[in-house]
């Protein structure tokens, strides 16, 4: 589906260092952005510094369209989200990077062409770039450091679009694969039970319990570890040995 | 509740450059991180790019712990999540920052304390710093640039980290339950360690490894077990009474 789904451009208002515009672009390689324009640079462009920082993704330096205004770099576009971290009296849709990202992926699943505007570093979106877009986007930080850099801010959004991308392609929410995912062959029960029983054997010889009372509390605390474990059959086998070994001992 | 909440620790494993430890530090000080620990970093410490790059967050750096071993930096640590770009073929739990975000703030809620573990910049952890994580992370990346620098990394998880402490606060958690439930009093990485030496004393004494190859790996298959197991400090106590039941047992 990625493939049909056209993924936002990118548009840098005024960036002022070329470090920051290359880290941007590494960062929308990262998650599967490429198009990216630039209004009005302030060192101008090309930068050098631009493709030092961008490691793997100068590809996309080599595209970059270089525009005079944030009107002109909104060329062809037909949802644009800008990033601020101020809110301002302004009227305009404030959302997160989750739904931004939701509403991106809604609108390309419609044809439409997207944009993510970010501001210059230290000053941000002015009131004129901000009535262009359709919204605008605040990162959650913390309130004792709440500034991002550009790259950063850039780094959050394409994570963001490509997580809402991937759980679009798999539509079904019932497919995502929880994190419990232990994609083991987990051992059968009689093969744990068959540890377990040499494991009594060796504990009752060496009267490890004391006391029946004991012995069953023990016992369960003893299986639900192993149970809790999750064990493949090479690490019953390995467990096996071990108590094999320890018990063993004394033949030796 | 963020106040009561602690925030996980930061272990960055053996890593190279001065200006990433700084721009992590920016990272965490952005989404509410301040404990940063470093083990054995590859150009020394303290480092004067780190505190340039840091900008505003130099307390973090300040305040930075060293460690030799990544065992050491596990002091005090109950639950750990690993950074891996690739998945490997041990058995750990595999989730999505998202994921992890959500198992950090559970642990935190039971007032225990927690880590995010990051790799050195090329290599990533070793096998040898996986096993000591109750968990990995997968970052979700474009399959055409799925390197992530480290300072993107420790973006998305403190963003992560901040998002969830906030639905947390919103009460909208309560009804999350992540699928690792990891609902447990765990033991400290100390008494595991405890446990681990213990047994590992014994195997010895009883050469149950043969040769050293041996040695290695058997040893990080039930290192694995072990902490997949989530033991609680009672569970530790129950199994080296275990072994030193089996293994005491000539002295009879």
């Amino acid at each position: 589906m990625r493939g049909n789904m056209s993924a936002p451009a990118v548009i840098l208002v005024r960036p002022q260092l070329g470090e920051n515009i290359g880290a941007v672009a590494r960062a929308m390689s990262n998650f599967g952005l490429s198009e990216l324009r630039l209004v009005a640079p302030k060192n101008g462009w090309p930068n050098e510094r631009a493709w030092d920082m961008a490691t793997s993704a100068t590809g996309i330096l080599d595209k970059a369209k270089l525009f005079k205004t944030t009107a002109e770099a909104m060329h062809g576009i037909h949802f644009a989200l800008g990033t601020s971290a101020r809110l301002r009296g302004m009227e305009k849709p404030v959302c997160v990077p989750e739904e931004a990202a939701r509403a991106l992926v809604q609108q390309a699943q419609r044809k439409k062409r997207t944009a993510l505007v970010f501001g210059p570093e230290r000053t941000g979106l002015t009131n004129e770039d901000v009535v262009l877009c359709d919204g605008l986007i605040t990162i959650p930080t913390s309130a004792e450091n709440p500034s991002l850099n550009l790259a950063q801010a850039a780094v959050i959004l394409g994570y963001e679009w490509l997580k809402a991308v991937a759980s679009c392609k798999l539509q079904v929410a019932s497919e995502v694969k929880s994190s419990a995912t232990y994609n083991l062959q987990l051992a059968t029960k009689q093969e744990l039970q068959g540890y377990f029983d040499q494991l009594e054997a060796y504990l009752d010889e060496v009267n490890h319990f004391r006391t029946d009372d004991k012995k069953h509390v023990m016992w369960q605390n003893l299986r639900t570890i192993f149970i809790r474990a999750a064990l493949n059959p090479q690490e019953v086998r390995t467990l096996r040995g071990v108590a094999r070994a320890l018990y063993m001992r004394r033949k030796e």
